[in-house]
């Protein structure tokens, strides 16, 4: 392997807490691995070196929630929305019909086609679910593809409830005979808990079938109103609960006094019109909160993690570098992946070569330049990617 | 001259009357106008001609509200901003200071950065405002750099008091000497008249000068609070009013009355942690909005009109159709370019060729996928930029 150091970096945001954030610093990269980091002047030698002129690095974005296995399009119920018609959870229902109907070459190329936008402005480690199948073969077929193509797979057969079966019949399929042919497939559980989608013992009942298989346990919950969902994942030790639009003081009580993460999805949030969620009051209780983007043809089709840091500064009174590690380090603790050997959304020795140049001087540029793309290269595991 | 023929439109947006909304379309430019736009089938010949696969295609984005003529840094300000220090005019001084001390070259280099950037994503027509000198020699110098960059000009010498001078022997400097050195240069003329700038007496002496001196009249107005700006500006027929983010209801409805364009600055207000402008209320009042970016290095540091028309669908309940027309035949309107032979913001024959080529099926995916940059191609004047 050879090596490549990174230098004339202006500002290097590590995300590691001995590094800290540094000015005039360096990085080197060998095989897929940080090797080292630190000031300028104190870099080793590399096979090669790469002057990136002052500009600010950080680590790649962890998008760690997004639904990438999809077909089908559903723009004019995006604009139907935008005319006035409010959000309906049935909307998935349109995709699940799509995704049946496409045959596996075609899921693979949009998922191809999405991971690919999303490296090439700064996405170096996503997380994406299945849940547009809704039998055991189709939500099969989505964990098998999805698994030979990104970093985590999240099984997500709990996403509705297909029209026309009973719930509860339908949570016995998906938390037995579902679960048992995804297991081998998948790193981790899902369940929509939401009035409309799952309750809360429909939710419980497919969380702890996966949990019985060695799977770790994420949530859907809060999106559309106070619920049930927030204090669910924490009772079950999830790694994470997603959405947390609509939270009542309990549920910043039980995140703040939890290890799961709280993962808010503003583009979500505001392409179904809905407020944004309280991240300051998270912040301010001491929870964990991650950025992700949602990725989904209904509710949120962005790939752009710098969108949601720039909505999270602007609108929702993050700082600029609370934005920045919760859409990087935060994403890499909801899926478990911040610390050891190979960690991501951190640049230390021996986390994963996960590096995103940005043809700017500061981070801050992601909130100071709203809409203006400022991924100048990315590196991920190592390999050039842009 | 030769022309070209755009074939295979997926979805075309003309902003004319006439030709309206067009699938399966084709457009013809020749020279620096287009000559023909209708349905694919009925196309004539050219000599040479791309297809574009099915895209929307819409006029090239017409940036009615710029500062671009400027020096020096403001990162660190926004930053602090965003810890949650409130936003003060005050900051335009200290642009003031480094613009000043800047060389022509270098305000030259800046500028054209800036307008690369947007042209990048599909800006065609962009007017920028004098305004960072503040004094007749450095006022006079932005005006001629800007004359010999970008479409309009307007001079904005009632920017702010320079600190230290009195208010009053400041706007008889503007009024007087400052305007007759700048006339030639310009079309326009802008006055902040805002309370710490401006008030209205101060803002109506300056424009009076203008419209003396044959300039059309723009105001920044009810950027920070309810003031005299709307009012003022439709009083003595202004072409448009600019931020309009507080208004009562009386502005609303003299703008309704009125030919004064409301310009909202979406961006701007969200950089600035301010409320977003009532557009809706603006619209079903029957108002002329239009949308710009206001980029400037203080309040709004970005040229995406794209993130403009995302917001204004996204939070100001502007459809998808009414936001694109706002940030282009809006946007000409706001700078009287909206009619008549080389036309800006539309597409039909005789209008300037700025035609911006979408990578999407639809316009709607500018609110569809907010942060996703979405620029094909862009022709300015009948010369492809990108
Ligand atoms: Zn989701
Ligand atoms: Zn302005």
């Amino acid at each position: 392997m050879t090596s490549t150091a990174i230098t004339g970096i202006g500002e290097l945001t590590t995300n590691d807490d001995e590094l800290g954030d540094l000015t005039d610093a360096a990085l080197v990269l060998d095989g897929d691995r940080i090797v080292w980091a630190g000031p300028a002047a104190a870099a080793p030698a590399a096979d090669h070196a790469i002057d990136v002129a002052g500009r600010a690095v950080l680590p790649g974005w962890v998008d760690s929630h997004t639904h990438l296995l999809f077909a089908g399009d559903r723009t004019a119920e995006f604009t139907a929305r935008m005319n006035g018609e409010p959000y309906a959870a049935g909307g998935i229902a349109v995709t699940v019909d799509a995704t049946r109907a496409a045959a596996d070459d075609e899921l693979t190329a949009t998922l191809r086609r999405h991971v690919a936008e999303a490296t090439a402005h700064g996405t170096t480690c996503l997380e994406t679910k299945t849940g547009y199948g809704l039998t055991v073969a189709d939500e099969l077929r989505a964990a098998r593809i999805a698994a030979a193509e990104v970093d985590e797979v999240t099984f997500l057969g709990a996403h509705l409830v297909p029209p026309g079966q009973d719930a509860d019949d339908y949570v016995d399929l998906v938390s037995g005979d579902m679960l048992d042919a995804v297991a081998d497939h998948v790193g981790w559980c899902d369940v929509f808990c939401e009035r409309g989608a799952f309750d809360a013992e429909q939710s419980r009942r497919v969380l702890r079938a996966a949990a019985d298989r060695g799977l770790g346990l994420r949530v859907h919950g809060n999106q559309l109103g106070p619920g049930p969902g927030v204090r669910l994942a924490v009772e079950l030790g999830a790694a994470s609960v997603d959405h947390c639009t609509h939270l009542e003081p309990d549920d910043i009580a039980a995140l703040a006094g939890s290890g799961t993460v709280a993962t808010l999805l503003p583009a979500c949030d505001l392409s179904t019109r809905q407020p944004l969620p309280p991240a300051r009051e998270l912040l301010d209780a001491g929870a964990t909160v991650a950025l992700a983007s949602n990725c989904n043809p209904g509710s949120s089709y962005t790939s752009s993690m710098a969108f949601c840091v720039t909505t999270a500064v602007l609108q929702m009174r993050m700082t600029v570098p609370e934005a920045i590690r919760a859409a990087t380090l935060g994403g890499a603790r909801a899926l478990r992946r911040d610390t050891g050997d190979g960690a991501v959304g951190v640049l230390r020795p021996g986390a994963r070569a996960d590096v995103h140049v940005l043809d700017a001087p500061s981070t801050s540029w992601l909130a100071y330049r709203p809409g203006v793309p400022l991924t100048h290269a990315v590196w991920r595991a190592g390999t050039r990617t842009r």
